[in-house]
């Protein structure tokens, strides 16, 4: 027998219609005290990024309070925050000036929220806004600790330029981010450590910079989840973000920021089919609910499109998701482990689980969670935020 | 200067938060009424698959009629279709019990809907709901005809074994359904001529068992877009389903199905910065908005993440999306067309289209279109159906 007897959460699962996205709530709980516990004896603030969870039912268990710092990747998710009650944002993509209004509605509703740029062009575009509308937009400036795609280099010239436009331009100048994206390739312990303080290094470095020349930097802000995680000294940081380590995924499995068990995402699936000549299970989880996150390929164990659990949550060693067609998952043995013909076993109509590649790619697919939490026995339903 | 002046169409765009999915309805209705006109010589029923548009407002614009033949890929399209009032569908995904009762809801209030299954198993759990329920769902057999998924090989023995199964035991059977699902990797016309072939061939074969075995089979259904657009003789198949051709996207021109300039389907996006030292552009469009789909990859032009057009909808020759992170997309120069620096020039705020791998896909990611119609002066709005 590959899967044995459903139990407990199973029989709660077999209600609702496949596919459908399920968070194991006390893995999900863990997460985020792990990360609380782990920042507690550093002198920052934990500053969550909401794009992962993106539901307002879901951050109310990752936010200490309606005026926690948060993250969001989306005016959207400010506005919608905003209205549940939260009060303190950073809007962490490169602004538009086309944007600018809605932030200014926001500010006008006495929202703590900060805005990112990194250009002479959009200093100037975000001054020229203030100065129209009397207003002062908190700004940070984005910083470039590894590459890996915006911002500027910490001891580049323009830093000191493009504050000096933002402080005597009538914006508040409040600081500096950075992103260590590279983090997300680092292979071993010493590398994600290495990651972690180059991404402090450079934004404390960025921050100096600024003072030196008598302009304000209250907030030094880093983070990713893989760096939050690993980082050992934080001297000079004011704040650290991390999203996906709420619920984690396979591509932090991957590189060792946490254990597969750890993941509390999955999407709950039926099988729909077997092609017994390729020995292929079909299943009604295709690219449509999980994703074409492929994060894995480049790591050392490629995960496919996911692997795959019983309807309990637990993982059945030797099986992988290797193909995904819109509302088609395939399900395939690998490496060895699982005898030809098995997969003919798994009856139609099973429900299984699939652990996703990335956290974030595979929430995105759905319109909310069904939330298993062991202290109640209906499953709860946390709403996403769509749109933009 | 790489974009020109932004006219008719962009000022309307302007008004709109970026990203947003953008319907180009002139090419859309183009796209449409080709297939229609394609297929008119034959005497087959052209059964379109609204997985792709999966709108209400926009399945009017595809269905001649609410008694219009129509495929879906969920439960739910089918239950939202028949409350907008139209009445025919195959859901063309393998069954699973789980699903039954609400297939036979939508039979209950008068809606034509034909299940898919390919094993002893599903045809058992079938019947005997049926045989429970006194009622009769329709069911088609599904054939393999090329391989690439699931479905039972025209000349196999089990076929007929199923189509008892189906017909004695109280279920209605239909007919034979195939999807030449291969045909997207087709390379030249005589490739995707001979899949059309192999397509109709596969399904008459099944028929023609089924017949000659006593059982009946109404319904000869085929379809890929690739395959309905390159199908030079249909005889023996009652019906023709496509998806994508309604949009069309690099995929399909990939393989000469389409032009570039055919895809009616694009997401604006609006600049927010550039990274001078790598000669990247930066845009608010990131997989969040263009979905992760790569089906350009394995194609001779791989595309990236997208082609680049201006506010107006022409491609800039030259440049991709060549990196996605959520929010974030990263357009770069590529094959020399465009000199280093040029980019530069694009300033943060300006307005891009990008025309999409996977029209599917990338519609998936959003909760509606904006409808650009000649014929109005004013963006219309498609909602679309989500969920399973």
């Amino acid at each position: 027998m590959l899967i044995g007897n459903t139990m407990l959460i199973g029989k709660c699962l077999a209600k609702i219609d496949t596919p459908f996205l399920l968070v194991d709530k006390a893995k999900f709980d863990t997460n985020v005290a792990f990360l609380r516990a782990k920042l507690a004896p550093h002198n920052v603030i934990l500053r969550p990024h909401l794009k992962t969870v993106k539901s307002i039912a879901g951050a109310k268990h990752v936010l200490d309070g309606f005026d926690s710092p948060a993250t969001v990747s989306t005016v959207k998710e400010a506005e919608a925050f905003a209205d549940a009650g939260y009060t303190n944002f950073i809007y962490a993509v490169g602004i538009t000036p086309q944007k600018l209004p809605r932030i200014q509605a926001l500010l006008n509703k006495g929202i703590n929220i900060s805005i990112l740029l990194d250009s002479v062009a959009q200093a100037q575009a975000v001054t020229a806004f203030c100065q129209a509308q009397n207003i002062k937009i908190p700004t940070l400036l984005e910083i470039d600790c590894d590459g890996h795609r915006g911002g500027i280099q910490p001891d580049d010239t323009r830093l000191v330029a493009i504050g000096k436009i933002l402080h005597q331009g009538g914006a508040e100048l409040r600081g500096v981010l950075t992103h260590a994206g590279e983090s997300y390739d680092c292979i071993n312990k010493a590398a994600l450590v290495a990651a972690a303080e180059g991404e402090r290094h450079a934004a404390v470095i960025a921050a100096t910079q600024l003072i030196a020349s008598g302009l304000p930097c209250p907030v030094v802000s880093v983070g990713s989840t893989p760096t939050a995680h690993f980082a050992e000294n934080l001297d000079g940081v004011t704040e650290v973000r991390a999203g996906v380590y709420t619920f984690f995924d396979l591509v932090m499995a991957g590189i060792g920021v946490c254990k597969p068990s750890d993941i509390a995402l999955s999407v709950v699936t039926s099988v729909i089919g077997h092609n017994e000549e390729k020995d292929w299970l079909f299943i009604d989880a295709g690219w449509m609910s999980l994703s074409q996150d492929r994060g894995t390929q480049s790591q050392r164990q490629d995960c496919g499109y996911g692997l795959v659990c019983d309807s309990e949550g637990n993982i059945i060693p030797g099986l992988q998701v290797i193909g995904a067609n819109q509302e088609h998952g395939i399900i395939a043995a690998v490496n060895g482990q699982i005898d030809s013909g098995k997969l003919a076993d798994i009856a139609v109509g099973t429900q299984l689980r699939i652990l996703p590649n990335h956290a974030c790619a595979t929430a995105a697919m759905h319109a909310g969670y069904y939330v298993a939490d062991p202290a109640q026995v209906e499953l709860d339903y946390w709403a996403r935020i769509q749109g933009w």
